[in-house]
Protein backbone atom coordinates (compact mmCIF):
# COMPACT_ATOMS: atom_id res chain seq x y z
CA UNK A 1 0.00 0.00 0.00
CA UNK A 2 2.87 2.42 0.34
CA UNK A 3 3.18 4.56 -2.79
CA UNK A 4 6.93 4.44 -2.28
CA UNK A 5 9.64 1.88 -1.29
CA UNK A 6 12.72 4.12 -0.67
CA UNK A 7 11.55 5.87 2.31
CA UNK A 8 13.94 6.09 5.53
CA UNK A 9 12.84 6.25 8.87
CA UNK A 10 12.25 9.53 10.48
CA UNK A 11 11.55 10.29 14.32
CA UNK A 12 9.13 13.62 14.23
CA UNK A 13 9.77 15.51 17.39
CA UNK A 14 6.68 15.69 19.35
CA UNK A 15 4.80 18.93 19.91
CA UNK A 16 2.54 20.31 22.67
CA UNK A 17 -0.64 18.74 20.88
CA UNK A 18 0.86 15.61 19.45
CA UNK A 19 2.70 14.78 22.30
CA UNK A 20 1.16 11.50 23.85
CA UNK A 21 -0.06 12.34 26.96
CA UNK A 22 -1.77 9.48 28.70
CA UNK A 23 0.27 6.30 28.57
CA UNK A 24 3.49 7.76 26.81
CA UNK A 25 5.14 4.67 27.00
CA UNK A 26 2.34 3.57 24.34
CA UNK A 27 3.10 6.49 22.17
CA UNK A 28 5.41 6.10 19.03
CA UNK A 29 6.96 9.53 16.58
CA UNK A 30 9.00 6.78 13.78
CA UNK A 31 7.64 7.97 10.55
CA UNK A 32 7.61 4.82 9.24
CA UNK A 33 5.57 2.96 12.29
CA UNK A 34 3.41 6.03 11.12
CA UNK A 35 3.30 5.50 7.74
CA UNK A 36 2.12 1.74 8.24
CA UNK A 37 -0.96 2.15 10.34
CA UNK A 38 -1.86 5.12 7.40
CA UNK A 39 -1.16 2.27 4.96
CA UNK A 40 -3.50 -0.32 5.90
CA UNK A 41 -6.12 1.89 7.36
CA UNK A 42 -9.37 2.56 5.39
CA UNK A 43 -10.50 5.87 6.38
CA UNK A 44 -10.32 8.23 8.15
CA UNK A 45 -11.75 10.74 10.62
CA UNK A 46 -10.80 14.53 9.94
CA UNK A 47 -12.17 16.66 12.23
CA UNK A 48 -12.24 20.45 11.87
CA UNK A 49 -13.89 23.69 13.45
CA UNK A 50 -17.02 25.41 11.87
CA UNK A 51 -19.18 27.95 13.71
CA UNK A 52 -17.18 27.14 16.54
CA UNK A 53 -18.43 23.83 16.62
CA UNK A 54 -16.69 20.43 15.73
CA UNK A 55 -16.97 18.14 13.36
CA UNK A 56 -15.74 14.81 12.81
CA UNK A 57 -16.19 13.56 8.97
CA UNK A 58 -15.03 9.92 7.98
CA UNK A 59 -13.34 9.73 4.58
CA UNK A 60 -11.49 8.48 1.75
CA UNK A 61 -7.64 9.72 2.15
CA UNK A 62 -4.05 8.41 0.00
CA UNK A 63 -0.58 8.85 1.20
CA UNK A 64 2.17 10.06 -0.96
CA UNK A 65 5.48 10.26 1.00
CA UNK A 66 4.99 12.66 3.86
CA UNK A 67 1.85 13.96 2.40
CA UNK A 68 -1.76 13.03 3.60
CA UNK A 69 -4.51 13.92 0.78
CA UNK A 70 -7.74 13.79 2.06
CA UNK A 71 -10.90 13.55 -0.03
CA UNK A 72 -12.01 16.89 0.50
CA UNK A 73 -16.08 16.94 -0.08
CA UNK A 74 -16.99 16.48 3.74
CA UNK A 75 -15.65 20.30 4.12
CA UNK A 76 -16.14 21.51 0.83
CA UNK A 77 -18.76 23.86 2.05
CA UNK A 78 -16.46 25.64 4.59
CA UNK A 79 -12.90 25.07 2.26
CA UNK A 80 -14.79 27.69 -0.88
CA UNK A 81 -14.17 30.52 2.23
CA UNK A 82 -10.73 29.59 3.46
CA UNK A 83 -8.10 30.06 0.99
CA UNK A 84 -5.43 29.84 2.87
CA UNK A 85 -6.65 26.44 4.36
CA UNK A 86 -8.42 24.87 7.55
CA UNK A 87 -6.54 23.41 10.38
CA UNK A 88 -7.44 19.87 11.27
CA UNK A 89 -6.99 17.06 13.24
CA UNK A 90 -6.81 13.69 10.93
CA UNK A 91 -7.06 10.01 13.05
CA UNK A 92 -7.01 6.60 11.55
CA UNK A 93 -7.58 3.91 14.23
CA UNK A 94 -7.21 0.03 13.52
CA UNK A 95 -8.65 -2.37 15.88
CA UNK A 96 -6.52 -5.05 16.75
CA UNK A 97 -8.58 -7.00 19.66
CA UNK A 98 -10.40 -7.05 22.63
CA UNK A 99 -8.45 -6.94 25.61
CA UNK A 100 -10.25 -9.38 28.14
CA UNK A 101 -8.90 -8.89 31.96
CA UNK A 102 -10.21 -10.63 35.26
CA UNK A 103 -12.16 -7.29 36.47
CA UNK A 104 -14.37 -5.02 34.42
CA UNK A 105 -11.67 -2.17 34.92
CA UNK A 106 -8.34 -3.70 33.19
CA UNK A 107 -10.75 -4.72 30.23
CA UNK A 108 -9.20 -2.82 27.54
CA UNK A 109 -8.56 -3.09 23.35
CA UNK A 110 -5.00 -3.66 21.12
CA UNK A 111 -5.19 -1.21 18.64
CA UNK A 112 -2.98 1.43 16.33
CA UNK A 113 -3.97 4.64 15.56
CA UNK A 114 -2.34 7.61 14.27
CA UNK A 115 -3.26 11.72 15.09
CA UNK A 116 -1.98 14.09 13.14
CA UNK A 117 -2.24 17.95 13.24
CA UNK A 118 -1.58 20.67 10.55
CA UNK A 119 -3.01 23.01 8.22
CA UNK A 120 -4.99 20.83 4.91
CA UNK A 121 -4.96 23.29 2.14
CA UNK A 122 -6.75 22.59 -1.34
CA UNK A 123 -4.16 20.81 -3.73
CA UNK A 124 -5.03 22.73 -7.18
CA UNK A 125 -2.33 21.88 -9.37
CA UNK A 126 -3.86 19.91 -11.83
CA UNK A 127 -1.08 17.12 -11.64
CA UNK A 128 -0.30 17.02 -7.66
CA UNK A 129 -4.24 16.22 -8.28
CA UNK A 130 -3.67 13.07 -10.30
CA UNK A 131 -1.64 11.94 -8.23
CA UNK A 132 -3.59 11.96 -4.89
CA UNK A 133 -6.68 10.58 -6.84
CA UNK A 134 -4.30 7.34 -8.05
CA UNK A 135 -3.32 7.54 -4.52
CA UNK A 136 -6.87 7.24 -3.18
CA UNK A 137 -7.36 4.60 -5.30
CA UNK A 138 -4.19 2.60 -4.92
CA UNK A 139 -4.74 2.70 -1.04
CA UNK A 140 -7.58 1.26 -0.84
CA UNK A 141 -7.06 -1.39 -3.38
CA UNK A 142 -3.71 -1.66 -5.05
CA UNK A 143 -3.47 -2.51 -8.65
CA UNK A 144 -6.67 -0.99 -9.51
CA UNK A 145 -5.86 2.15 -10.95
CA UNK A 146 -4.47 1.26 -13.92
CA UNK A 147 -7.37 -0.79 -15.13
CA UNK A 148 -10.27 1.60 -14.59
CA UNK A 149 -10.85 4.57 -16.92
CA UNK A 150 -8.44 7.58 -16.05
CA UNK A 151 -10.32 10.55 -14.53
CA UNK A 152 -11.56 12.95 -16.98
CA UNK A 153 -10.39 16.88 -17.08
CA UNK A 154 -14.16 17.46 -15.67
CA UNK A 155 -13.85 14.99 -12.82
CA UNK A 156 -10.14 16.12 -11.93
CA UNK A 157 -11.93 19.44 -11.43
CA UNK A 158 -14.97 18.32 -9.69
CA UNK A 159 -12.58 16.69 -6.91
CA UNK A 160 -12.33 18.73 -4.25
CA UNK A 161 -8.73 17.13 -2.86
CA UNK A 162 -6.87 18.41 0.72
CA UNK A 163 -3.26 17.91 1.50
CA UNK A 164 -1.68 17.82 4.93
CA UNK A 165 1.55 17.53 5.85
CA UNK A 166 2.79 14.84 7.96
CA UNK A 167 5.81 16.24 10.19
CA UNK A 168 3.22 17.00 12.98
CA UNK A 169 1.47 13.10 14.14
CA UNK A 170 1.70 10.59 16.54
CA UNK A 171 0.77 6.99 16.90
CA UNK A 172 -0.17 5.39 19.82
CA UNK A 173 -0.96 1.44 20.15
CA UNK A 174 -1.77 -1.24 22.62
CA UNK A 175 -0.50 -5.06 22.19
CA UNK A 176 -0.54 -8.10 24.10
CA UNK A 177 -2.00 -9.57 27.03
CA UNK A 178 -4.19 -7.68 29.81
CA UNK A 179 -2.56 -6.23 33.17
CA UNK A 180 -4.62 -7.43 35.86
CA UNK A 181 -4.14 -6.39 39.40
CA UNK A 182 -1.94 -8.79 40.95
CA UNK A 183 -4.90 -10.30 43.23
CA UNK A 184 -6.94 -10.57 40.23
CA UNK A 185 -4.83 -13.29 38.91
CA UNK A 186 -6.11 -16.46 40.74
CA UNK A 187 -9.53 -15.48 39.72
CA UNK A 188 -10.96 -18.22 37.93
CA UNK A 189 -11.80 -15.78 35.15
CA UNK A 190 -10.99 -16.74 31.61
CA UNK A 191 -8.59 -13.75 30.44
CA UNK A 192 -6.51 -13.14 27.30
CA UNK A 193 -7.08 -11.14 24.00
CA UNK A 194 -9.58 -12.05 20.65
CA UNK A 195 -7.52 -10.71 17.85
CA UNK A 196 -9.98 -8.72 15.48
CA UNK A 197 -9.51 -8.68 12.07
CA UNK A 198 -10.14 -6.93 8.58
CA UNK A 199 -11.58 -9.42 5.81
CA UNK A 200 -12.69 -9.43 2.62
CA UNK A 201 -15.96 -11.90 1.72
CA UNK A 202 -16.58 -12.92 -1.56
CA UNK A 203 -16.66 -10.43 -4.45
CA UNK A 204 -19.84 -9.74 -5.52
CA UNK A 205 -19.64 -8.22 -9.75
CA UNK A 206 -21.94 -5.88 -10.69
CA UNK A 207 -24.98 -6.75 -12.71
CA UNK A 208 -24.08 -4.88 -15.74
CA UNK A 209 -20.63 -6.39 -15.94
CA UNK A 210 -19.71 -7.22 -19.43
CA UNK A 211 -19.83 -10.66 -20.09
CA UNK A 212 -16.29 -12.95 -19.61
CA UNK A 213 -14.89 -10.18 -17.57
CA UNK A 214 -12.97 -12.51 -14.97
CA UNK A 215 -12.51 -11.10 -11.06
CA UNK A 216 -8.81 -10.06 -11.01
CA UNK A 217 -6.69 -11.49 -8.84
CA UNK A 218 -6.03 -8.07 -6.43
CA UNK A 219 -9.78 -8.51 -5.62
CA UNK A 220 -9.60 -12.63 -5.26
CA UNK A 221 -6.68 -12.02 -2.77
CA UNK A 222 -7.38 -8.97 -1.10
CA UNK A 223 -5.83 -8.78 2.60
CA UNK A 224 -5.98 -5.84 4.27
CA UNK A 225 -5.35 -6.74 8.04
CA UNK A 226 -2.17 -7.45 10.31
CA UNK A 227 -2.30 -11.00 9.76
CA UNK A 228 -0.85 -13.07 12.61
CA UNK A 229 0.28 -9.84 14.41
CA UNK A 230 -1.58 -10.66 18.05
CA UNK A 231 -0.42 -14.43 17.38
CA UNK A 232 3.36 -13.30 17.25
CA UNK B 1 -25.54 -5.29 21.73
CA UNK B 2 -28.49 -3.22 22.39
CA UNK B 3 -29.27 -2.65 26.12
CA UNK B 4 -33.48 -2.33 26.10
CA UNK B 5 -35.37 -4.52 23.94
CA UNK B 6 -38.17 -2.23 24.14
CA UNK B 7 -37.63 0.27 22.13
CA UNK B 8 -39.92 2.38 19.86
CA UNK B 9 -38.38 3.72 16.91
CA UNK B 10 -38.11 7.24 16.35
CA UNK B 11 -37.52 10.39 13.68
CA UNK B 12 -34.71 12.69 15.09
CA UNK B 13 -35.66 16.43 13.84
CA UNK B 14 -32.75 17.07 11.62
CA UNK B 15 -30.84 20.37 12.86
CA UNK B 16 -28.81 22.76 11.14
CA UNK B 17 -25.49 20.85 11.71
CA UNK B 18 -26.86 17.06 11.70
CA UNK B 19 -28.78 17.48 8.74
CA UNK B 20 -26.82 15.37 6.02
CA UNK B 21 -26.06 18.39 3.59
CA UNK B 22 -24.09 16.17 0.98
CA UNK B 23 -25.91 13.16 -0.98
CA UNK B 24 -29.44 13.84 1.45
CA UNK B 25 -30.78 10.56 0.55
CA UNK B 26 -27.75 8.62 1.81
CA UNK B 27 -29.14 10.29 5.40
CA UNK B 28 -31.81 8.79 7.97
CA UNK B 29 -32.97 9.77 11.09
CA UNK B 30 -34.55 7.28 12.74
CA UNK B 31 -33.10 6.23 16.36
CA UNK B 32 -33.62 2.26 15.68
CA UNK B 33 -30.75 3.09 12.10
CA UNK B 34 -29.59 5.24 14.78
CA UNK B 35 -28.62 2.70 17.82
CA UNK B 36 -28.02 -0.06 15.39
CA UNK B 37 -25.21 1.42 14.01
CA UNK B 38 -23.84 2.54 17.42
CA UNK B 39 -24.46 -0.92 18.99
CA UNK B 40 -22.60 -2.76 16.40
CA UNK B 41 -19.23 -0.80 16.40
CA UNK B 42 -16.69 -0.48 18.70
CA UNK B 43 -14.96 2.49 18.73
CA UNK B 44 -15.98 6.42 18.20
CA UNK B 45 -13.93 8.89 17.30
CA UNK B 46 -14.23 11.85 19.90
CA UNK B 47 -14.46 15.39 18.25
CA UNK B 48 -13.75 18.49 20.75
CA UNK B 49 -12.12 21.77 20.53
CA UNK B 50 -8.69 22.93 22.87
CA UNK B 51 -7.26 25.91 22.60
CA UNK B 52 -8.96 26.94 19.18
CA UNK B 53 -7.57 23.57 17.64
CA UNK B 54 -9.63 20.08 16.88
CA UNK B 55 -8.95 17.13 18.39
CA UNK B 56 -10.38 13.76 17.47
CA UNK B 57 -9.59 10.90 19.81
CA UNK B 58 -10.96 7.47 19.59
CA UNK B 59 -12.36 5.77 22.55
CA UNK B 60 -14.65 2.94 23.86
CA UNK B 61 -18.25 3.88 24.10
CA UNK B 62 -21.35 1.84 25.45
CA UNK B 63 -25.36 3.13 24.83
CA UNK B 64 -28.09 3.07 27.40
CA UNK B 65 -31.27 4.05 25.83
CA UNK B 66 -30.78 7.77 24.39
CA UNK B 67 -27.74 8.29 26.04
CA UNK B 68 -24.06 7.57 25.18
CA UNK B 69 -21.23 6.99 27.58
CA UNK B 70 -18.20 7.91 26.40
CA UNK B 71 -14.52 6.82 28.28
CA UNK B 72 -13.98 10.43 29.39
CA UNK B 73 -9.52 10.06 29.59
CA UNK B 74 -9.01 11.32 26.17
CA UNK B 75 -10.24 14.37 27.41
CA UNK B 76 -9.30 14.44 30.47
CA UNK B 77 -7.00 17.66 31.26
CA UNK B 78 -9.26 19.60 29.72
CA UNK B 79 -12.44 18.22 31.41
CA UNK B 80 -11.18 19.11 34.42
CA UNK B 81 -11.87 22.63 34.14
CA UNK B 82 -15.10 22.21 32.38
CA UNK B 83 -17.95 21.80 34.75
CA UNK B 84 -20.36 22.60 32.97
CA UNK B 85 -19.50 20.20 30.02
CA UNK B 86 -17.88 20.32 26.65
CA UNK B 87 -19.28 20.61 23.16
CA UNK B 88 -18.72 17.39 21.34
CA UNK B 89 -19.29 15.64 17.56
CA UNK B 90 -19.17 12.36 18.19
CA UNK B 91 -18.61 9.81 14.82
CA UNK B 92 -18.53 5.99 14.64
CA UNK B 93 -18.18 4.55 10.89
CA UNK B 94 -18.52 1.02 10.38
CA UNK B 95 -17.14 -0.07 6.74
CA UNK B 96 -19.16 -2.65 4.90
CA UNK B 97 -17.37 -2.66 1.15
CA UNK B 98 -15.26 -1.24 -1.72
CA UNK B 99 -16.76 -0.38 -4.25
CA UNK B 100 -15.07 -0.94 -7.57
CA UNK B 101 -16.44 1.21 -10.41
CA UNK B 102 -14.97 1.16 -14.15
CA UNK B 103 -13.81 4.60 -13.72
CA UNK B 104 -11.63 5.76 -10.97
CA UNK B 105 -13.78 8.97 -9.99
CA UNK B 106 -16.47 6.38 -9.17
CA UNK B 107 -14.98 4.15 -6.55
CA UNK B 108 -16.78 4.46 -3.34
CA UNK B 109 -17.49 2.65 -0.43
CA UNK B 110 -20.26 0.89 1.79
CA UNK B 111 -20.09 2.44 4.65
CA UNK B 112 -22.71 2.92 7.55
CA UNK B 113 -21.77 5.91 9.82
CA UNK B 114 -23.36 8.08 12.29
CA UNK B 115 -22.32 11.60 13.77
CA UNK B 116 -23.64 13.15 17.04
CA UNK B 117 -23.78 16.58 18.45
CA UNK B 118 -24.32 17.58 21.69
CA UNK B 119 -22.78 18.76 25.41
CA UNK B 120 -21.35 16.17 27.04
CA UNK B 121 -21.16 16.32 30.68
CA UNK B 122 -19.19 14.45 33.30
CA UNK B 123 -21.50 11.54 34.94
CA UNK B 124 -20.96 12.01 38.63
CA UNK B 125 -23.71 9.76 40.26
CA UNK B 126 -22.33 6.89 41.59
CA UNK B 127 -25.16 4.82 40.10
CA UNK B 128 -25.19 6.19 36.88
CA UNK B 129 -21.20 5.82 36.77
CA UNK B 130 -21.55 1.98 37.58
CA UNK B 131 -24.51 1.66 35.05
CA UNK B 132 -22.39 2.97 32.45
CA UNK B 133 -18.95 1.03 32.95
CA UNK B 134 -21.88 -2.18 32.36
CA UNK B 135 -22.67 -0.46 29.29
CA UNK B 136 -18.96 -0.59 28.33
CA UNK B 137 -18.04 -3.99 28.65
CA UNK B 138 -21.56 -5.57 27.60
CA UNK B 139 -21.49 -2.89 24.65
CA UNK B 140 -17.64 -5.00 23.65
CA UNK B 141 -18.68 -8.52 24.43
CA UNK B 142 -22.22 -9.24 25.83
CA UNK B 143 -22.30 -11.56 28.53
CA UNK B 144 -18.51 -11.00 30.24
CA UNK B 145 -19.58 -7.99 32.32
CA UNK B 146 -21.38 -11.03 35.47
CA UNK B 147 -18.36 -13.13 35.28
CA UNK B 148 -15.57 -10.59 35.75
CA UNK B 149 -14.62 -8.81 38.98
CA UNK B 150 -16.89 -5.61 39.13
CA UNK B 151 -15.30 -2.50 39.82
CA UNK B 152 -13.88 -1.47 43.16
CA UNK B 153 -15.06 2.05 44.44
CA UNK B 154 -11.77 3.21 43.83
CA UNK B 155 -11.51 2.35 40.64
CA UNK B 156 -15.49 3.59 40.68
CA UNK B 157 -14.41 6.73 41.32
CA UNK B 158 -10.61 6.43 39.02
CA UNK B 159 -12.96 6.53 36.02
CA UNK B 160 -13.79 9.48 34.00
CA UNK B 161 -17.37 9.16 32.35
CA UNK B 162 -19.19 11.18 29.68
CA UNK B 163 -22.99 11.48 28.73
CA UNK B 164 -23.97 12.32 25.75
CA UNK B 165 -27.65 12.84 24.87
CA UNK B 166 -28.38 10.55 21.53
CA UNK B 167 -31.00 13.93 20.15
CA UNK B 168 -29.25 15.53 17.95
CA UNK B 169 -27.70 12.32 15.74
CA UNK B 170 -27.86 11.84 12.01
CA UNK B 171 -26.99 8.22 10.14
CA UNK B 172 -25.62 7.89 6.93
CA UNK B 173 -25.19 4.86 4.46
CA UNK B 174 -24.47 3.61 0.98
CA UNK B 175 -24.86 0.84 -0.07
CA UNK B 176 -25.13 -2.01 -2.73
CA UNK B 177 -23.53 -1.77 -6.79
CA UNK B 178 -21.20 1.39 -8.20
CA UNK B 179 -22.53 3.86 -10.30
CA UNK B 180 -21.20 4.35 -13.54
CA UNK B 181 -21.08 6.53 -16.34
CA UNK B 182 -24.01 5.54 -18.70
CA UNK B 183 -21.04 5.28 -21.15
CA UNK B 184 -18.81 3.23 -19.03
CA UNK B 185 -21.10 0.41 -18.76
CA UNK B 186 -19.45 -0.66 -22.21
CA UNK B 187 -15.56 -1.01 -20.99
CA UNK B 188 -14.52 -4.48 -20.10
CA UNK B 189 -13.30 -3.56 -16.41
CA UNK B 190 -14.27 -5.87 -13.64
CA UNK B 191 -16.88 -3.95 -10.91
CA UNK B 192 -18.54 -4.57 -8.46
CA UNK B 193 -18.47 -4.72 -4.80
CA UNK B 194 -15.52 -6.25 -2.39
CA UNK B 195 -17.33 -6.56 1.21
CA UNK B 196 -15.44 -6.66 4.11
CA UNK B 197 -16.43 -7.64 7.79
CA UNK B 198 -14.71 -7.39 10.78
CA UNK B 199 -13.87 -11.00 12.43
CA UNK B 200 -12.35 -12.59 15.48
CA UNK B 201 -10.07 -15.00 15.37
CA UNK B 202 -8.96 -17.55 17.71
CA UNK B 203 -9.07 -16.32 21.48
CA UNK B 204 -5.77 -16.49 23.28
CA UNK B 205 -5.43 -17.40 26.78
CA UNK B 206 -3.38 -15.09 29.47
CA UNK B 207 -0.28 -16.62 30.35
CA UNK B 208 -1.20 -16.21 33.67
CA UNK B 209 -4.53 -18.02 33.50
CA UNK B 210 -5.55 -20.31 36.38
CA UNK B 211 -5.20 -23.75 34.88
CA UNK B 212 -8.88 -25.64 33.74
CA UNK B 213 -10.18 -22.06 32.87
CA UNK B 214 -12.04 -22.79 29.44
CA UNK B 215 -13.10 -20.32 26.82
CA UNK B 216 -16.30 -19.02 27.06
CA UNK B 217 -18.88 -19.82 24.32
CA UNK B 218 -19.48 -15.83 24.19
CA UNK B 219 -15.68 -15.22 23.41
CA UNK B 220 -15.75 -18.35 21.16
CA UNK B 221 -18.74 -17.52 19.26
CA UNK B 222 -17.85 -13.75 18.85
CA UNK B 223 -19.70 -12.31 16.33
CA UNK B 224 -19.51 -8.54 15.47
CA UNK B 225 -20.38 -7.85 11.92
CA UNK B 226 -23.14 -7.65 9.05
CA UNK B 227 -23.02 -11.16 8.47
CA UNK B 228 -24.21 -11.66 4.92
CA UNK B 229 -25.58 -7.68 4.32
CA UNK B 230 -23.61 -7.19 1.16
CA UNK B 231 -24.96 -10.53 -0.12
CA UNK B 232 -29.09 -10.35 0.52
Amino acid sequence: MTTSNNETNQQLTPTQRSKIKRIPKRGNYETQVIYNILDEALICHVGFIANNQPFVIPTAYGRVDDKLYIHGSPASRMLRTLDRGIEVCVTVTLLDGLVLARSAFHHSMNYRSVVIFGTATLVNNTEEKSEALRAFTEHVIPQRWKEVRQPSKQELEGTMVLSLPLTEASAKMRTGNPIDDEADYDLPVWAGVLPLQRVAGKAIADDRLVAGVEVPDYVKNYVRNNGLRERE
